[in-house]
């Protein structure tokens, strides 16, 4: 078994995965939170106690040596709210993840924007040096068409899906199309496991749970969740429900 | 025999050759071929079954290891239908291809666009790091002009044939200019093999073959088909007739 | 401990410090100090005089050998105010500090501005060569929204602030929001130790002794003071007030 | 001798030569020279019956090995007719040109356009790299104002073949300004060997040799012509003409 | 003393200096100089008969090997007077110089313009090369304002003469502001030694000689002559008065 399959399997173990996802510090900004502790510190002992399969951070936010079983996803690429131009940079680089004892490292590529092509030639150099160290890579392939809305519509987030995977992703992260019947169709079009974006906090944790569920059953391998989990007090108890739904412990 | 005359042979055993294409998962997306299994081990089974000469791959798809005798030529460059902007990302390194054991690469430049120097000087680049590694290269020579359908004209198929020849391409894929004539035109003029794209799915298999020795008529050295073979259920069947009359067994 | 760790710790002693600010001379000129005497040897003596914890200059500064026990900074990026462009260029490498013994290496971001994304990318490249050497980094987290006196706003400094932190900034130096309540509120969502920019001229030493207080109480590791200090013919005697006040010696 | 003397008198031997140029197919395209047979095979055979001095081809076109006395020179930069930019995209290494056996290397600058800058920067990697190898550098200084035709003024000219001369290149190749005066102005500033550019086909040999005359009584240095050899089915027969006048044996 | 230290005293033995530059092909081409002898052996014998402690040179002028007792400065950016665009291009490597036995390379800086960052990120390179053969560096600063007379200012010469000694320059080169007072505080805010550009040919002698009697008494380190000395067919007769004048034996 090579270091890839080896570290997918940690991310994946059942083919299926849950990853709490924390990038939104650098993405969103701590005023998108006010009132709610971000420390990395906080997120990543949630992680480890709601049973996430991995927790995905920015270099910067790697503190916190204790991870328990959950492995560690570094996020090489990154676009603040404050930047007037729809591009993600790289940010880290592989040997940064690779020295942080990463088991995977993942990247963000914009599609339908002008400058997709360039983020499509950045993650080839990802891609390349991710092999080099036996690391799998997930690409968040996220389309990004205006008005924004649209960029959840399966015509946007089915091709953006299947590209990464023709790249080379291990793991394509995408928007969830909202339904499990589109959902069905992306999975099926995209030839490598797909994970859907969590998105913005639901009120309901019925709701959430109930998202899970559909995109587990149109064939998902599992969900990145971030607001849902960590802007409540108590994510950790949601988390773990996450992880039995899509685990099919439940 | 060096190892790009070596390689070329595979592909081009009597000096011409049946290619089966399948970078459209990444060029057009799922959607385009809604019903279609586009499953690289579905499109990689029919490419040996029909006999064809080799499968054209990006190196996200490369996963079925049993090629029989079917050559592997992996793409290394790409644009998806969500891009706004008209140039070919370099989306993987020769190395990569090597690292599947490709009998050659292929790259694409768009010419009559913004971005054709860019794309012969990423050319250049592919080019140099073949011939470290023996492998030969096959230049999608594309022009762009607007509107689309001048493409397919030999005032721009014909330069952008010979300049990728003259910048060392040892096969040249371009657009069928749809006539004999002027196609024995483009070939007179390239200075290396010329391989028409298959173009679009025809619904009846009698034009697919027409246009098939109409090629092979002019002087041609094959066809690299796509649609037209894995967009039906038996494309096996079609393709071992496109074979046969490529490679005047017919 | 670390390289890094112990380097921070002569910046930082107490986990709080004073940095002694004079990159002037390139981002203003010295047109804006009629009658200031500019010279690095001037400044430097300041700083070992006043008690400074470290001192910040570009490399054609470093000229006097003799820092005492002052940390040196060397700043890599930089802008004139003659450059239409609101960007920072890379002005020295990492190597060129490591040669003159620096301490640390700085760097600036701005935000909010087309060039984010690539000072982004650059901070990366400094980032990884400073941990090669063991280097800690800081990093100028400078937003830049029109009208200028935006760019103090909260809105703005509290994600670049943020955002530096994730992609590995050791120590952050943004600009003062004005005020305790919402300078507490940066520096609890920031994620790393916090300087605030001193800012301009302030004709009152009450003045600038009441900011450094506002500053510290509100939770910050310090100060990164220029102008106020140098633009003072006594400025050494106001920087050990300045010291003392933030090392709690007062 | 250093190697750049050795190969320089090759190309030069009595400090005048002729050179068969035949970059055309990636210049302009076969669709230009109906009903001429543009095979490298040919040209290569015409510059060694002809007798000219060196022969200029880009890479893909350098399959005949037979050369006899003349010597290769590898163009290593190149615009198609169908590109919208003013500019010459490097196509070509220098070490590619070495694994070819080159004598000399050639690129070209075009002045007047927005890319000059860039050209020039291009041209220093292809100098150094060919320094490296002992390889004389032809640089080809094509001034490009609008309207077309003011590229043969002197004012263009004279500054285009000086600039190229103070760069570093062992022979100039530039437009004919078409009149032995002004040539012999731009021969007199470039402080450096000069060929003149041929140009289009002449319909009477007789204006073709009487360019030539002109050309070598302003103190040329010889010229590099192709259309007007190569679009005659006999331009072996002219071109020894040519050659007998550039080197005084008529 | 290091190889800077040792080379910067063969260009200012005493503090003062006086380079015989000849850029101006490149720069301004040979139809701005008609009837005058542009060769590099004309300017190279004037250096030496004149007694410039230095002559700087682009590369491709560097063929005369007997430079006596003057120093060669290598300049390794440039720009025509035919480019539409307001920047400077490196058109040699540091490396070229050494190759040369150069005592000291110099690249121009403008600011002022859109590319002033992209200028300095390139001086940078070039001045860590530059350390590493233990080169002195000398940086033009100069500004590039418009109305084109607005460059000669002091609020445009004095910021870009200190920005350059900021990023490492060992000899700051710019234009001379016009006057002695104003001349005196560019000198004292640059932090560096200041060498005035000579500017255009003047017609009396007595102008060019009260102009460097001007710059000296108001400190400056000296002066780069060019137009105003080898312009005249016995450049070489005031180069010795200039020389005298500056190094004070007048």
């Amino acid at each position: 078994m090579s270091g890839v399959s080896r570290r997918l399997k940690r991310i994946l173990p059942d083919g299926r995965g849950v990853v709490l996802a924390f990038d939104h510090g650098l993405e969103h900004g701590p005023l998108a939170y006010k009132g709610i502790d971000l420390s990395p510190q906080r997120i990543i002992g949630m992680a480890g106690e709601g049973g996430a399969d991995a927790v995905l951070l920015h270099k910067g936010m790697v503190r916190e040596k204790n991870l328990r079983d959950v492995a560690l996803i570094v996020k090489l690429t990154g676009k603040t709210s404050l930047s007037p131009v729809e591009t993600q940079s790289l940010v880290s680089e592989v040997e940064n993840a690779v020295a942080l004892g990463a088991d995977a490292v993942a990247a963000t590529i914009y599609f339908n924007v002008e400058d997709e092509p360039a983020m499509l030639s950045q993650f080839r150099g990802v891609w390349s040096a991710a092999r080099e160290y036996g690391l799998p890579v997930i690409a968040f392939a996220y389309p990004r068409p205006l008005p924004k809305e649209r960029r959840y519509k399966e015509e946007f987030v089915a091709p953006a899906a299947r590209a990464v995977a023709e790249v080379g992703a291990d793991i394509v992260k995408t928007y969830y199309t909202g339904d499990g019947k589109s959902w069905r169709r992306v999975i099926g079009g995209a030839a490598a496991p797909v994970l859907a974006a969590g998105g913005k906090m639901k009120e309901k944790e019925a709701e959430v749970l109930g998202m899970v569920r559909e995109i587990m059953s149109a064939g998902g391998a599992g969900i990145a969740v971030g607001r849902n989990v960590w802007e409540r007090a108590d994510g950790a108890r949601l988390l773990k429900k996450i992880v039995a739904i899509v685990h099919e412990r439940s």
